[in-house]
């Protein structure tokens, strides 16, 4: 199957044990994450050839960045090493009425700081059949929107599929920003992912009667919001998101996939007791990835990613580690819970 | 009051901390448990005289399985010493719609290759009023179960009351070989435990309407299951657990006890946050035989086999760490969970 | 603002990890805490200059005491040393049916053998606007109560506002013993503070048709309990706490303030998943301080208090570790738990 | 072989993790010990049939005392339930010039308080034929002395042998008092156990030449001290443990055991890296008295009281969790730590 | 006694548990620490009123920061709040022939980025008698240079005594940077502490017959540094501590101190089994200012920072957790690590 | 450079933190490991393309074994997956005078009962320039013995060059059943390593003069050995590590090499404070073999082999996480454990 490549920023991410606030804790889990690397996991996991492309610096802490990406067999080779310091986030969970909360320390990161010299797209994107990045990438800085816009030019000249998840992120760049550089890469795009406020955000496009803080959710006006995204910007498919938080704990999560005529909607999932919800965007961007790949039909492609996303709130950390059989399971329909013994 | 004893297998139970998968822990839990070991643990609790007969390892694995059973005051006197290993299984805590998952390293355990000369049971027996078992045991080999009928042969002799986790494990053998070799054991067996498949799996009777993975419970049904079992094998009871999974963390729990003549259904139990689902079952019969042996009469005694079950969803590892007094408080009906001071 | 002094114990609080039984566990792990203790934190964490009045032992262990609120800003420096012992209490937390237990090992702890000489009351006092104790102080020993009537009067001559949490412990004395040694100290307070149950075990006071264990709750009842409190005591402000107990994990969470005249009900909280249930009403007890303090209407006033101790829930320890931002982010209606970046 | 019963008091021992002081640590470690406890212990580990008799509340506390004992195979059975407290003492481990820190928090601790209608003697001691305590017992308080002395009374009428480690604690009385009761019990005493300071501290008797700070130590002047114990008091067997503390991690260990007419000396070992010398004493008596028991003659008990108190050093905790052929090893010469596989 | 303000970065030290490299570790222990927040927590502890200023950020690392030292008594109301990031060090603990390695992250931190109008010395100075600050400082960036510059100005005005811990940081500047902005700095300072190589690398004062690496102290080396030093900047005193590294876990450790006439040398300790070894000089600096401010005689107030920093290297984290009793104690001369009960 | 293959097994090492021996611990470290894959490891963390060949179950815990290796780079893709279980073994880290203990839990393991058709050693060893095993891997059993005749004879007529560590556990087979095996196996092999006891162990082959657990070496004798050695099989280099120990935290460390005509003799490395000896021989072997593939002189390769094993010895795991740049600088003669910044 296509091999395929994501590029973009992988952090230390540290978090309290437990439902601590950062103000208790004596030690800070150490794991890895972000958006590209986590859907570069996701397919790994999955069974693909899957290389993940950033910048990290050459010492033990990007040294620690590589390794939890090759321990899950993502392709490494081509990282370019170099640069000062690895992206970190502080992570606090939240619970209930109590929200998690982020605290970024991100600047200045070896990505942030690469320069288009460091990548030679040529070499990088041989025999590669897909391409993803989200739009945190080319939010990390003039160079890397630079850097982005050199590889989806390669990418076109050498009829790779690309995908972006929009994934705005308000303390990167401002909303203005964010559509300036975002328009300038549209075009290469293929498949758009986002969430239910990500076109609003980041091209004013907006669905009538739908309040993301109420929790309630309004179908016709996504595939609204989807349609104008593909008149705008050519997208074979867009697919949207639809997280509906009840607390900290439990939100309802489901997803439209558009393909410029039909709207398909997946199943709705209760996700109550939730273990960790960072990364559950890129997870459905992983499952719907690997389904278009493996040649599902649209509606099975959607299904395939929610339930993988909807696995993904229960699994520690911004990885989506689980297997094709356990999404199957999943979809199958069992979902009680019983002992896999 | 009588002094009773459980035969079978304690393994070494191995988990990943919290809701960690196995690729990503660096320690593994490590306590010990197995279904004749876990009611004796309750027996013990409950301040009967049990004791636990096995066979170990001479070496310190095997002797901290022997600890983990004195520490609660089990009698491990009579534990055979010898063979090579400790089984083992590896156990995954699930969360909602993620099942848990438990991987077993049983084959060649200590007592799975022991023989009939390990194990004098009129020794053994000598005093006993009480002997339980599970179908687990027999499973383990054939010279287990060659072991279990000279062991249930000596209690007919000495007139000791017998009970009988049914407990199918597929991994451990086919639906054929345990209806074979279950059905020369069930003569001797006076009290007969069951969840909802287990009359099924082993003997191939079933409850008209009943879908287990649905969720739904047909009570009729599960007198008739009962009433066959009793027909066909000449129990004085029997008890069936009757489990609602909803998700990994929410699970309905209630009872059904039937004595030939009568069902009884206990209160069902909403049981949601669940700590520990493993030993659910084996809660269970360790309150029956603790409410059976102090005389309760047949509706209490199965109110309270369920709450004690019901208690040890909230509590880590195999054993049901409960006082009388704990289980009386929730059949009580407090359950409003307040803080005791 | 006003400066606030609290009057009472904080002891060493010993945990199980997580849900683990005493029996289980290999550590236990050491924060402190106590009623009065866990006011002052709330106060500081709000931006209040606050102090915490005690006596400790002069070694590590009542340093620990001391650090533990000087890490949050507490002032401690009116805490007296020396004695022998801090005071213990152990903390298993339940989960659903399972209740939290707590084993209190605090006889002859330092303050509770405290002497009237050890507090210098005018020099403690220089300064302060708020003075702010509850039933646990006077409970403590005949001397500590003695001690309170002391500050209570020193702050009658200095006009100090007077808030006081009825905070009734059956195990520390007798319903008759609170009684008569309350109402020796309660015509010198200005702001009473209350439980459910509290006006009941202390003075007879009840409310007609409330049930604590059913989980309903009857605000005329409540209404008609304060009003009963301000007709003997002649307090400015009476609050009440509503807990409606479904489990150790559920419980829904709401109060009332009272007047004199006119009752104000705050909104009610469905609070699942708790983290940690230990010093809810104290951190009601601290949103209140700040909010009369700060001069905020009854309604904000009581809502505050509420907002603040709904998160207390979802946080690990006896102390309520929010700021202001964080109360009234959720007072602002965003309770669906969404990602703080 | 001769069953044994030790009495005493068993402690909640709380000690940060490693290398932590007290002021750093959020979880301290929760194990149980004391003199007493930890012989019975090793008499336990040593296949003798060993008794623990002490008083402890009837809460899950003191129930956890009662399981750290059970679990290692110490016959708890003589224990009495009540009383409201476990002792408890803090340990906080030092290394190289930075010394351990004991702070104890024992008073009125279940024993300490008991009376004397606590214990059938008479029915506590049928069947055994070595009764063992320390010197801390009867500082424990009046009562607890008196009930050491009828305990001692009893053994005498029943030709039971009696050992005593001296164990002076300043912290717990005088030397004038100690010397007031310890002269009352030590003429039932048949084995008496002494640090180098014991015999000084207690009862004034010293050996010219030994500074216990400079780590030098004078043999004669040890056997001087041993035989004017032997010509006070009568004792059979005198032993001294003679450690050179050079260190927190570095000791030098021996002992001497003195018959009334000889003294041997014991090989001396050179304790590095010392994981955790609590306990180190009363692995030399569990040694010694199981030695003794066992029929070895002078040389060869000494020489394994001493081996399997320097392996004590290496091992967390009170108790001395090593075996009978651990020991051996070490005597037979194979202190070169290779990896036994 | 004088209040004491130190002047510095304090950093979020993230470090693997025991001896685990970065690449193995899931969790990173997280204190705080550097130069001068060190020596503000040694005098904190020795019972002096102390400050220390820095900037950091206003969320919730900054503020566990500041956290971390309230909690020791550090007065942190001088501390602006501001800037984004704070800094980070990554420590790998190391042992025997595997050194320690530090990984820094603190460019752009809060202070490396403050601006003179951040501190108002005027301010912060008053009632001040002595003010500490290290060659770190000065070297994070030219502003904070100039700050310091600005610091020292007013120190001058106001009479302030100046320390200054010379502690040249290869990865932070050149020796020529190092050189030029020290010069500059020095002669504000009355006392100048340093370590074997700080004179040579930052103004190329250097002692003949000296190899750092070889283990060999030439005493009459040090002293003609000393005086070159004193001869050039004017300081009253002059501190060199001296480290012989034989391996990560074993150091000798000693000083001298020089009055521009005669020079002190410590007694030399030898520290095996070193818990942790940053902020080793630190200590010694924090043991000085206490001793001098305290008035000791020159011999013992280095004898009395040499003992506090041979502790350090047995307390884990960059603080001297020791109370003045403790140092005295070793001072005594008992280094023999008997426990204190 | 060559790429090198390793075959044996790798297994689950399960061991107590710290020092707490089995019977203490409540969970179990969970690492990876096996002499192969061990020097697989150090391979590829000095920069070489590494495959390890085995076979491992299809489960999670045969994938955690994958992912232990991919973390590091090792090529994993030639690993056979079936079988049923992880050999498994268990880890009791000694310390001084107490030894470290395992015991093993491996029989029937997926490697030992893997059989011939299970590895096609024409694709395997495609491109492979070395190949290495130990005396373990023929050692698990007759099958295992075949294929790695099979495989010595792919290489052979591939040119491959053959390491073999003979590595002797008495545990796995007799003396006589691996002087018949191993005789057949090493007339393919061109490098052979031992420790001190391996060349006696399995081929009768002495030195005189030379006690192991006296700790005292004889140089001459171990040339002898390595002589005899090459006299018989033809080797054409013979590598002998040389460990001395004197406890189980302290060991002297030294190897010869010898080309058939000269002794090669390192320097001896005193390494206390030993973190985790499991796994030093093999990283003598990685060492070594990485030396001869990048071409240095032998005593060069010999050094380097010596001194990445010494910095094994400080390092938790059976892996040797250390980079070319660390043993260079260790060589270089910097042991000091200087803080590296």
């Amino acid at each position: 199957m296509k091999k395929v490549v994501t590029f973009g920023e992988i952090m230390l991410r540290l978090a309290p044990p437990g439902y601590e606030r950062f103000s208790q804790c004596v030690a800070l889990g150490a794991t890895y994450g972000g958006g590209e690397a986590n859907v570069a996991v996701s397919l790994a996991n999955y069974g693909l050839d899957a290389a993940f492309v950033t910048k990290l610096p050459k010492h033990d802490i990007g040294q620690c960045a590589v390794n939890s990406l090759r321990r899950y067999g993502v392709d490494t080779s081509k990282i370019v090493r170099g640069g000062d310091r690895v992206g970190i986030y502080f992570l606090e969970k939240g619970s209930n009425q109590r929200a998690s909360k982020v605290i970024y320390d991100r600047a200045s990161s070896a990505i942030a700081t690469a320069c288009a010299a460091d990548f030679d797209w040529n070499a990088i994107l041989e025999g590669v059949g897909w391409f993803h990045f989200t739009g945190i990438t080319p939010a990390l800085g003039q160079g890397v929107a630079d850097i982005c816009l050199d590889a989806l030019k390669a990418c076109k000249e050498k009829g790779i599929t690309v995908s972006c998840d929009l994934n705005y992120r308000k303390n990167l760049w401002s909303k203005a920003e964010a559509k300036e550089t975002m328009s300038r890469l549209m075009p290469y795009v293929n498949v758009c992912i986002a969430n239910e406020e990500d076109a609003s955000d980041v091209f004013g496009i907006t669905s009538a009667g739908t309040d993301v803080t109420s929790g309630h959710l309004n179908h016709d006006g996504y595939k609204s919001v989807a349609d104008q995204l593909v008149q705008k910007f050519g997208f074979k498919y867009v697919a949207i998101t639809l997280r509906e938080s009840h607390s900290a704990n439990h939100n309802d999560w489901s997803a439209m996939l558009y393909d410029g005529k039909d709207a398909y909607f997946s199943k709705k999932y209760a996700i109550r007791d939730i273990v960790d919800r960072v990364g559950g965007g890129d997870s459905f961007g992983g499952g719907l990835i690997y389904s278009l790949i493996s040649g599902k039909d649209l509606q099975s492609a959607l299904e395939f990613a929610v339930a993988a996303s909807c696995l993904k709130h229960k699994i520690e950390g911004d990885f989506n580690l689980v297997s094709v059989a356990e999404v199957t399971n999943l979809l199958g329909g069992d979902g009680s819970g019983r002992v896999q013994r």
